[in-house]
């Protein structure tokens, strides 16, 4: 199968920030789009625009050619695909399921071998961009599973990224997600530690960044996280909780191939005192929060 | 005082690697060049192009209107400014001295403060780009010290650097370094982990580097050392060694004023540990056979 605007039905599992944008782009594209998530009020403003309700994850399975599930916890990614109205029991063959949750590598390869058992195709697909990039239709995509389903899906990812990149074998997308998350992370640590440094010294943390945004100090995280801590800005771009889930699966990935993290241990640990102070619900800039 | 080729005597000591470019741009630009450093024969290129030698810091210091110093440790810039032979006792009143080494804020303070004693102007301007920096005279120069100063100065900044910003009273130079080394402290550890973490998943690190190299994970450390941590690559950048020093500088910084640095403090005793493995006169990048 090929997909094709007015020719593949999809189902996208999962309404919430990002999965109601990425979800609108599809329906916008052409593609005949029908929707389930756990509280139908966020679907609303996709369905006033043409998308078809479904009650139940087994109902939206039975009638779509590709499924998409953007879901919150690997908790979730498992009941919505192995549960009793999950996903495998429901679709028919032949059919592909994407799951761009950011979830566990070894429940995506252990849902890939499942879904094969259904003759079922399956890609780990899971993005980074956040809110803005889903909105944008910039999401960095990085895929997992076979080659040749992946090939397939190209036309459906890219009204949902620009970034498209297949990593390899089923679980690749995952631990690639992993290694960027795991990047993020103690970097983290020293974007604050910098920053906290400079105001502590008496500087102008604007005008430091001036002199080491640009060099050897530089990162996503200093120029774009740094002048939100200085402006004590604590508006989520990226949740709290939803960094500290993607550093859990990181940690035991990690730890299940006998790697050692000191920096990512020493984040998670930080970001768990940044909990404690009740930052959960904030952007992961608030960690500044622990240095000031 | 202004600075202007032809009418300007520049003194510079310090010919290591860095030096040598920036003595040479200053040179190139029709400067009246004197330098002096421990070891000669590191002198011989810039000779042969016009510079006057100069056998001690002390006859170097009575002919120069301008004196830049770029030595090792904080140990050489107080014995270069501050000991018996040293610029303060030899330099003729008005005289504009500016340590490019990175070395202790609360020393530049001292040695401003000394300069004023004897009626000479002081700067400390380190820099960030290393090696290539230095050669392609697009370096970042941090400065602090008396503005009127600075801003005479800039000319002679010009010729070696890019980015040139004032960052405040005597002192800011060397704190805006620090802050420049503590944010790519953890974040190199970061790095090394997001990499190391690809590697044991099974994933080709060339093209993880794809996927998150552009997004919210990116910094100069990931897309610049990454590949070279990739390969294989040792090659010295910059130096762990000199990489350590700086980050005693900025542990010793931190902890006077009081900041918590678990990041930096990580990074160091992992760079510490490279040291014990001979990884000395390594590169940066060396940080990755820890983690491999």
């Amino acid at each position: 199968m090929s997909v094709e605007p007015g020719q593949t039905s999809v189902g996208f599992i999962g309404l919430g920030v990002m999965g109601q944008s990425m979800a609108g782009h599809i329906l916008n594209a052409g593609y005949e789009l029908h929707v389930h998530t756990r509280t139908r009020q966020k679907a609303e403003i996709i369905l006033s625009k043409g998308a078809v309700w479904e009650d139940t994850v087994g109902r939206l399975s039975r009638k779509c050619d590709v499924i998409i599930t953007m879901v919150g916890f690997p908790a979730d990614v498992e009941d919505v695909y192995l549960g009793p109205d999950g996903i495998l029991n429901h679709a028919g063959k032949g059919t592909v399921v994407i799951d761009m949750t950011t979830s566990s590598p070894d429940l995506a390869v252990r849902i890939y071998e499942q879904a094969k058992l259904f003759s079922i195709e399956c890609l780990d697909a899971p993005v980074s961009g956040g809110d803005l990039g889903a909105l944008n239709a910039t999401l960095s995509i990085m895929a997992g599973g076979d080659k040749k389903i992946f090939d397939k899906m190209i036309p459906l990812f890219e009204v949902m990224g620009k970034n498209i990149v297949f990593q390899g074998k089923a679980g690749s997308g995952q631990h690639t997600k992993m290694a960027n998350q795991i990047a993020i992370a103690a970097g983290m640590v020293a974007v604050c530690e910098s920053l906290a440094y400079a105001k502590k010294a008496g500087l102008d943390p604007q005008t430091v960044l001036k002199s080491i945004g640009q060099g050897a100090a530089g990162s996503w995280s200093l120029n774009n996280l740094g002048p939100r801590m200085i402006a004590g800005d604590l508006e989520p771009g990226f949740y709290i909780k939803h960094f500290i889930k993607d550093m859990k699966i990181a940690i035991a990935s990690s730890s299940r191939s006998g790697l050692r993290t000191p920096g990512l241990d020493l984040a998670m640990s930080l970001y768990e005192k940044t909990v404690k102070m009740g930052y959960e619900n904030k952007g992961t800039q608030a960690l500044f929060k622990l240095f000031e």
